[in-house]
């Protein structure tokens, strides 16, 4: 019940004295409240607001915290005595308090006397949010929106949070070492599964087994081109490549994300081989770029060249590789960034926007091939990124009559026929910026042919 | 992704022309939005509202019914382009009209034209909550305080929705067949697992794997006498009992619920026996009781009498049964309900309140022994519901120092203490009533000592 981390007031003190060097107002931060399914009592597992648990370090429920000038003041209200029953014994909000280094602890209605001139994050659920409109007394626009004092609290928050410090690192190795256990499960699963759905419950089974939640709703599908396929109802057929896109939350609320693509038969086919060591190269080839000061676009546009390059080899596209990347060819098979921040959320902070991923003075593009990057920073010491290139046949872009005849010279596509059995692949790993250049957390999951057949 | 269900337009066209025999205006019903968890793109898994699956068939997103004399008109936008390269090609609005048999279907901006005089039930997320608001024009009071046409339809519902049809059964039934052999996966599991967690998710992995959810959050405790305990640390000891109370959903969105307690090293404590034949005592005279015309009231009465003749047996309680019983001493050790009903939602019907579970003129009494009891309705064919007589050593109650005066003379402590390794058991199943008495849905899971011991 109580988090188990012996400098959690320590790492707490440390981030608050961080952010008090950026703000110089009250900052109330709202942990939310627990959402209903289909009747009241019956929530959904509860999950705190990450602004909340970056500087509180504890999921709590209905709880809110004010920051001031490096103190950290606690807003909670006793369990009633009647929850006993149902929920056992809870810690007291003293005990909270003192477990988390606080430096008061108040019942919620108190928090009304913190408002005047703080800043706040909205949360996700509406019933929080209203209740933060109605104690600040004032309208919030949605997360990604904000102006002011709540405008220059987030970008402060972006500037702590994109640099994870010894405390954030080890959860997200923890969650990390969780997800990789969940993946060679899920490796070892498929050979005697026949369907998604048993692969997919034996890796979540890893996860829940260790008392962690999944980061995100996990995607194992056979039918990789569909990106956030959330559905599991496909049965395995031997030729079938299967992907696994499984990460582990930990019980801090630290994330991780990892893919593999792996033949369900144990043996990839020739043509997924050729397809997933363009992929492997291109996610290598990020990989060892990683260092700061190096662009993340970059990393991005390396993945499209390699890839770019590999199609050219095999013979599906045609003509020059950087006249195809020029043209956004790539983005036919590989129409997604290349990653993004990781941190206590899987997309960090993408409650905030384009202020997270894109540096002030950039703005996302509005080519085929840049619309969905989800950042565009030079990598810093301490950041955690994914690196995650696919390749796909998406039969929305591959079939769309203007991309058909836009594209009709560059794709062989009598060629491009032959790999059929290729439907989708990616290979993601959560990698960290250091001085000297990048820490993969997740290279204890192999990512070679010989791994994915189960012979690694 | 479509729900494989031969005869369900013809299902739902009953249930339609039974709700317009018993209310002659037209009837709105959403099914909900998603729910974001820590940023918008991170969804919960959708459950749409219950009372919209129960006439619309299909968990969709974002859509509304018009039920109005027997006809049914769905409201539905079609999928946005660019959503195809996320989630793949997904069913049109007339293709979803085709399969649940709508008479017709028109985008959701219409659906402001049939609210002249509609009646709805509030949904639990807010956001369709004020969708409702705005397109009745009207404010809406919670589900379990409706008025006027509302409060009309819910009576109508409540008619129907208690009485399964055969279609209703025969999902239920499935739920039901997936809980069971998540349960003998529990109990094999918690011969070699250290936490509670690792059973949980060795029964949960059950769940996933047969495309189902989880009814509710998981119980799976060797602390049985916290009551709702929705976490998993404990390690599993020798001579603990193991309290796993796991229900599965199926893809239509009907639950099961089962309890059952067993012993992690494979074998009973003596004292532990004692008590677990007289929880199963209770279960199975409760069971053998039901019938159409029965009081459920009456089996929670029954329950609470075996335990308490048990607990005389066993010289923990002192005094004669019946005043025992009418000083509620028994709720002392079986402080909740015997069951409810059971359907779509786990409690079925539960944000309707007490309008469900009891009938017109009935209250919930005050009784410390009747209090919880959340059904009060003589038993009628059709109706499923739980049957789960407990026996649990609560601390906020046997420490109560209100209640230790009260029952001091009632309760031999000394005797009680002997009992310690029994913190908790409950032991439940799923029971329908049919005509001439009942049928257990989850009997193929066994009850008895030697099961739970895994030599049954």
């Amino acid at each position: 019940m109580y988090p188990q981390r012996a400098n959690l007031p320590e790492a707490l003190a440390n981030r608050r004295e961080k952010l008090s060097k950026l703000v110089d107002f009250p900052v109330i931060l709202w942990s939310g409240s627990p959402l209903s399914r289909n009747f009241r009592a019956n929530v959904y597992p509860f999950r705190a607001s990450s602004h909340f648990l970056y500087f509180a370090g504890w999921g709590l429920e209905n709880a809110a915290i004010c920051l001031e000038a490096g103190k950290l003041e606690l807003f909670i209200d006793a369990p009633l005595p009647s929850s006993t029953l149902w929920h056992g014994e809870t810690p007291t909000p003293s005990a909270i308090a003192e477990t988390i280094g606080a430096d008061a602890v108040y019942p919620l209605s108190e928090l009304s006397s913190k408002a005047a001139g703080a800043a706040t994050i909205p949360v996700q659920d509406i019933s929080t949010y209203q209740q933060q409109c109605d104690i600040l007394g004032r309208f919030l626009p949605p997360a990604d929106k904000l102006q002011g004092i709540d405008l220059v609290l987030a970008e402060a928050i972006v500037k702590l949070r994109s640099h994870h410090d010894a405390a954030a690192l080890a959860e997200i190795k923890q969650a990390a070492n969780c997800s990789i256990e969940a993946h060679l499960a899920g490796i070892r699963a498929s050979r005697t599964s026949t369907t998604e759905a048993e692969v997919r419950a034996a890796m979540e089974r890893v996860i829940l087994a260790q008392q962690m939640t999944c980061a995100y709703n996990s995607i194992v599908t056979t039918h990789g081109e569909i990106l956030h396929s959330d559905r599991y109802h496909h049965s395995l057929q031997p030729g079938d490549l299967l992907l696994a896109d499984v990460g582990a939350e930990n019980s801090m609320g630290w994330a991780s994300d990892i893919t593999r693509t792996f033949p369900v038969s144990g043996k990839f086919s020739p043509t997924q081989r050729e397809i997933y060591q363009i992929v492997l190269a291109a996610h290598d080839d990020c990989i060892a770029k990683i260092r700061p000061g190096v662009e993340y676009r970059d990393l991005h546009l390396l993945a499209g060249e390699v890839i770019t390059q590999g199609l050219v080899d095999l013979g599906i596209l045609k003509g020059k590789v950087a006249n195809l990347l020029a043209r956004d060819a790539h983005a036919l098979f590989f129409p997604h960034g290349v990653g993004h921040l990781l941190g206590l959320d899987v997309h960090d902070m993408e409650d905030l926007g384009d202020l997270v991923g894109y540096q002030a003075g950039r703005t996302r593009s509005d080519r085929f091939g840049l619309c969905y990057l989800r950042l565009d920073r030079p990598l810093e010491t301490g950041m955690v990124v994914t690196i995650e290139p696919g390749l796909y046949q998406v039969p929305a872009i591959l079939n769309d009559p203007d991309k058909r005849a836009k594209y009709q010279d560059a794709v062989n596509w009598e060629r491009l026929a032959q790999f059929s059995d290729v439907r989708g692949i990616r290979i993601e790993d959560d990698v960290l910026v250091t001085n000297i250049g990048a820490e993969v957390l997740t290279a204890k999951l192999p990512t070679t042919i010989e791994a994915m057949e189960g012979n690694g």
